[in-house]
């Protein structure tokens, strides 16, 4: 029986995981993956009428017993032999900008559950997914790709609660990049830094011009390239910015 | 009512831990925390047979309520205007090299809680007692010293469940010296590259020769010697490894 | 009257630079610079004849004088008011692994001469040609491409020679790609880490299987990527090495 | 016969290099080596008259011949057994900020003969100095100290004559750690992050109060630790600033 390969998106909002979900569901069946169905509801439906497929799936990425439940549904619909080409996780605890002293502990705490840990158990349950169908022989490296930001480089002054899980989230990449990659799996981290062009930010930085915020059609064509790029050339990480950002 | 200030140190074990304790309590009163008394307890004795002054105070620092009772315990000893001249963060999730898919996620989250939550709350914890020093006129900046690793600037493959804790513990402290700087606070970073000289690691590399691994007397020596940086010459950051380490 | 939009590519030898030429030749007239015509000749020949365009130019990259000939040749043979789509240095002072006191001084030189000056006085020569590019209207950013290597970001022993003028040229990169980024130019560097696959490494490596060595088309088609990429997401740097390569 | 011990200083201007060479001074006999005799002769003057003994020695740091006529004055004035307990260099090419394509390419090429090239000469001629102190035992190990800045690891728009040469020095100083870290010799990068308060400078950043600037007798100290450490305990960089400074 041919198995099918699918492309699981952890964290689906209006910016770069609905961008990355059309982008692989031209090619793959999507699993949108978030923990709010109507994160995920429309964007479903529109994949579906397009011609694609995807489903939605309420998941708490930060919880290892959901995403279980996730890779069971995940399974029922696409059967037990299914293989992931991509799984990308792009969740991320809150931005928050304050005095340290005035942050609560469980701020940090479900900061590091969402980017920290979240990326662990996302990998923990998707790349035997991805092993899968290395060994079905994908066209295309099965790929892993966490999505970074600045914070992940550089840690600014209360930004703390962003930046100690993006930073760990960074560390987790590189590990497993290095323990994944002979294995034929390649790992990826995308630094993005700037901001992303989505409703939410119309109005903002409009007197640099139509092109100072991050287009997050680009880059969901950036995770596409380094989908396809071949195992004799892994990219592990990749900065992108607007031309005229500050940095 | 002349203040007292103290030093506190966090996460006394035979080696990094327990000679900084020796070296700071020449100068102040010294706090050891460790989650078992057996970790503090003939250190104390010891400081206080040799005419220094030590507590041990048994404590979890990644927990928010245990950090509290210990701070209790510190102003019950010293008087409520207790300040902090050094406050050093020398605790770690366990070191753990094995494949990823084999690690339970409590094992990345006991590491998560110990190395990046734990420097959290003990910075939330102390960082008012290094302020309250600051007010007090103290001859030295008040300074927050963390404990790297090599581990916390690469992160090799199967070593994930300790390099995660380690970078979100660098983004904290570099956030911290960003934001607490200005306020005269010293916050630094040391990582430590090297096996260091303790007993248990007796027999390790003795074929390079008998300075292959770091002393912890050395790394002592360095956390005072940030401690006696002035304001106009403050170290984030410095490594330290043995002259013969390969890196 | 219409203008022509060029390729330049510094440093063609049977690796990188000719992928990077064939791939770029599919849609620009390209230029080939090198010392030796031995090095470009048969190059250019073969996409002359394959339909593309190519013309060689004997081109010494750490001269002032002779990149202003190459200039005046460019010129003569598609207008004075060409543009260029991209430039791609890719020319590096020698590889030597020696102790550092046994290196004569005139190597240190060579290689800063090629790698850091070259660098220096290629983007000086042809920046106006981009700039021109960007003027006239061209579909993809004008892109300048710099080659590094794993010792663009780790200097080992005994490899000063070579790292020094890689660091150099990393540098500079940076500082263009935050200057001439607002002007609407795309710079880039590439980390190639491993070992190429070409005539000269075909024995190499040949136990870790036929994925150990990079592809230079591959690292053709990471340039091109790069210089599709829109003004809002322009990456400047990506590392790119065998699934396999140990790092 | 007993041998002498000296430190040898390139680049004594009326900052760091004179505090280092009046810090180093107090135990042994410093050589100030500058292009310029205004630079050293009052240093000197200055450092015999208080019970120091200082010779200087007009040498152009970024030329081989001149380093060897250096090295020869050294000898006939300390024996030609004589070692160097430090060696520092602490020479740079200009800080220029500007628009890159209005740089003359002689200005980087002067920027990479003594920040680079420099750094590499004056390594290669008194590494061996370095060495007869091992042999001979020297009370701490031998140290080669490099002073960076800012721009040695972050490339400004419009200041890459100045990041080319720091980064390509930074790369020599961690290819020479590396190789001559297990022969005893320590090998250290400083990052100097900040103005340095010297006549020149006593009218800046005035407004951020006492403290803005960094104090070069606090460098100078800095330099001396590292000097002091042990080989089991080897620094290879740190980086310094004001405390109030924003980075």
């Amino acid at each position: 029986m041919a198995s099918k390969l699918v492309a699981i998106i952890a964290g689906v909002g209006p910016g770069t995981g609905a961008s990355v979900a059309r982008k692989f569901a031209k090619t793959y069946p999507v699993v949108l993956l978030a923990r709010k169905p109507e994160n995920f509801e429309s964007l479903a439906d529109e994949i579906n009428k397009n011609g694609g497929k995807a489903i939605g799936i309420s998941t708490d990425v930060s919880s290892k017993d959901s995403l279980a439940s996730a890779l069971s549904a995940i399974e029922k619909e696409f059967g037990t032999n299914v293989g992931a080409a991509a799984a990308i996780f792009n969740a991320s605890g809150g931005f928050l900008r304050k005095p340290f002293l005035e942050i609560d502990p469980s701020v940090f705490e479900q900061s590091l559950n969402v980017s920290a840990l979240g990326g662990i158990v996302f990998s923990q349950a998707f790349l035997p997914l991805l092993l899968k169908a290395k060994e079905q022989g994908s066209e295309h490296p099965p790929t892993l790709i966490f999505t970074g930001a600045t914070a992940s480089v550089k840690s600014s002054a209360q930004l703390a609660s962003f930046s100690t899980g993006k930073w760990a989230l960074r560390a987790l990449s590189q590990s497993l990049a290095k323990e994944f990659g002979p294995q034929g799996i390649h790992v990826s981290h995308a630094i993005i830094d700037g901001v992303i062009d989505i409703p939410r930010t119309k109005e903002w930085l409009k007197d640099l011009g139509p092109e100072a915020k991050l287009s997050s059609d680009g880059i969901a064509n950036d995770y596409w390239y380094l989908h396809t790029q071949p195992a004799t050339n892994f990219t592990w990480e990749l900065d992108t910015r607007p031309a005229v950002e500050k940095w």
